[in-house]
């Protein structure tokens, strides 16, 4: 509450130019998340009770009874699906998560059927619809712009929790959270995540996911990170430097192969030439990026391969059947990690916890 | 019942040719209403007692055993929104507001995804569509359309109520609902509606927000309505001679700030160039109809200003956080007036009453 | 179980080139549907259980506790309706048909929407999409693709079962099912299915929906069937040739008028002009095969016109208020025939027979 009020003291201005780390306070409400806004705001114990969470979730969702209750933590709330940059998967994920937990759902999917082909700003759009719910997750091609309706709810009368579900080519932060949330799940039986060695691999320049997850895994001691790719679509310097002041061991490359059995978990990312000029489509030669069955006799047993989806060639569809492609367990540990993520939001995982142990503990 | 056979006894042109009035006893039910396609059905016992079910809900709602009552009205009842003209706003609001009974909700966005590019009638999809449900809520371009379906449907094995969501320029029953609500809020402590002084500015000749609004307005004995306007966007002659025969005083002006003093409310309204030539697109200077921070003195201490939204020029943001911006307030109204009415055609008013008496009374 | 295993051994080649027949055990878990792909799945024993059992479920939804009945059968389940190819009927009612059963809905609507236009293919998207539901519905314009993906999805570590609601030209296997519904409850007092007459008249060429029907009816005795079109238009050799193969007498003209009255139920359809040549449009002249009131008095009294609608010219808007009319009806088995089967496939056909003794019996 006093938290939202210096939120709202400050011009937008003023906030946007706030460190991360300072924004913290401002997205999160004492050791739960209000807001979800960058991956930056969740530290280690917040990541910790989501993944917990989310494992209890999806174990009390395998019964009947499990499932009614679920449906019974926030079936008074309504959340609003704001989506208007196109994603069938993360709104899909989303859609699935807040059904689970009862809430009921709307959207608004396409600019142009709102009011502001009438000549209404954006912000007038968002604040008009947010009145209708109780939560509003929003995926907008413009950068930052969650968060300033976050900072510009905070001084109305009804200001409502804010979901980034991707902005521009920025943040995204529950795609990072469901890759803890694998990660996590894929070293439950060999120590965690810690000391662990994480691969990305392929188009490393743009893709926001591999940049959020690199910032989450500064918080697990002893990762070592290798970013393999091609030289014109290696990792940022603000990457490597973050890292490096954050301690974490690292190593940029572009020999896949050879470092393929070292790795705990290899994160494949597609080449995002939709971003591209048209004409410039398959130049890159990215094969040498890819995995195919030829490989899997290179990779440790305990390895995992992820990938946010979707792939193109970068993994062959015959890799499908390894038991260590978690790929496709990756798009439901993103639905889980997500209603663990809302349910803490309204301050129901300790309904759940006490739901678990009545039940299953 | 009996009403509903001579209601299909006439062909579509002899009930279109009714006057507005002999038309109330076609759309209502007794003291309900059965369909909402006209304003001038609601006569003042039914505006009164719609506004006093919608402040019940909206108390009923701030529990979340409210939110679980409310939810239970109207579970075994489907809606639809059948919205062929591009609306977020109100397709959005009637949304929530069946979400909010616990109605299940699907809906017709595009034309071109029905039947109708097969060859079918209009007619014919909308009555394959009303099949699936038990409530028709509809938007279409067409004017009348909204009526000729009710009349349609009313000889038909299956007839379902009908909400007019705006059709045309013509009716959109449920915004001047939710106006007449907002200022019976905005009055509730200084004597209600009657007396009051109400202006209306900006673009009266096209807006039928307006023209509704004051339909329903001659139903408060001793109010005073303002037009104020450029003289090519004044109010049509047929409004005039409405409020004339009902011996409700009005005065025509242009001069907004030297009126602005005397209002109680001040009702907003955007330039609607999206019906003009797009080539007349901003030839008109409307700067002195907007309200800025600096007419915020002017204003009276209890005056309210309103906006039926979206809005452009004619309010600045910074007018937003005065106490006497309603146009905020106004959108949740409007949730909550659609709320009332749907709960009010399928007669769960009373169970309502019954429980706000035994929980809030 | 041991089903789903064989079938995933196969090659996708493979499984595609069996006889319809083969593929029942594969579709099918015993005497319940598991898929529901082609209408040949459907044997008599099957068509009479889901017949029955969509009769007891319309009567159950009569009353509001039948209704909260239904809405609870399923409401720990997920629904997905990914419909690439346009059709608001069939979406809806389907759409109403989970809602009924208290499944919580999600859609698909637009291919374009979807990671597609990232590179992904067909399979992987939809993949994907099944990760968050536990029932696909499927409308897409490549024929055999819902097959394709039960073929995919049944060596996987999560299947779930699929509903084909309409592939290209091909197979629609629920449209076939409602047709059945509404012969057999138009027939209900007079003896049945079996033994009747039933004409099919207008486009039979390209129509699916009468060649679905067809199959369908080779398990009903001593049906005779009349196909009624001009010869550009006729039934294909092959459905005469499976018609021959199982016995059941039929006949081939061009007389729609002559032949009339020797029908129990007459099956118009729509010349599907959609599929041709712009240019040809409107060149073919039909009127010989429409119904309009002067026909009337030539249809046996205990007759059913049926049409899968839409509609063109074929039956006049006048020919609605007889009472042999049941097109609208068939709407609505439709949508009870379609809740029937959902209900079988989760296995809750007997907790809806136990409901109906216990209630209604």
């Amino acid at each position: 509450m006093s938290t939202a009020k210096r939120f709202m003291d400050m011009t937008w201005d003023e906030f946007q130019a706030l460190d991360p780390a300072a924004k913290m306070p401002y997205f999160n409400r004492g050791e739960r998340p209000y807001h979800a806004l960058i991956a930056q705001q969740f530290n280690r114990p917040m990541l910790d009770r989501l993944c917990a969470l989310a494992t209890n979730i999806r174990r009390i969702a395998k019964t009947r009874d499990g499932m009614d209750f679920l449906a019974s933590l926030l079936a008074h709330k309504r959340a609003m699906l704001y989506f208007t940059q196109p994603s069938s998967r993360t709104f899909l994920s989303f859609y699935a998560a807040c059904q689970i937990l009862g809430m009921k759902v709307s959207e608004v999917r396409d600019a142009t059927t709102s009011s502001e082909m009438k000549g209404e700003s954006h912000e007038d759009s968002v604040r008009t619809f947010s009145s209708y719910v109780d939560l509003l997750i929003m995926r907008t091609p413009i950068q930052g712009f969650a968060e300033k309706m976050a900072w510009l709810l905070s001084s109305t009368e009804r200001p409502v929790p804010i979901l980034n579900a991707g902005s521009g080519k920025d943040q995204h932060p529950t795609q990072a959270l469901l890759d803890i949330y694998t990660l996590q799940r894929s070293f439950e039986r060999i120590g965690g995540i810690e000391g662990k060695k994480i691969m990305f691999v392929g188009d490393l320049a743009r893709g926001r996911t591999v940049r959020s997850l690199a910032c989450l895994l500064t918080h697990y001691p002893r990762v070592k990170l290798y970013f393999v790719a091609p030289d014109s679509l290696q990792i940022g310097r603000d990457i490597l430097d973050l890292l490096t002041a954050a301690g974490v061991e690292f190593e940029v490359s572009s020999k896949f192969e050879k470092l393929m059995p070292e790795a705990d978990a290899i994160y494949m990312t597609r080449i995002q030439d939709e971003w591209d000029n048209p004409a410039d489509k398959g130049k890159l030669d990215i094969s040498n990026y890819s995995i195919t069955a030829r490989h899997l006799s290179l990779l440790k047993p305990t390895g995992v391969i992820m990938h946010p989806l979707p792939r193109r060639q970068e993994i062959a569809v015959e890799v499908d059947h390894d038991p260590r492609a978690v790929y496709w367990r990756q798009v439901r540990n993103g639905m889980w990690i997500r209603v663990a993520l809302i349910a803490m939001i309204f301050g129901r995982d300790r309904d759940v916890a006490r739901h678990f142990e009545d039940n299953l503990g």
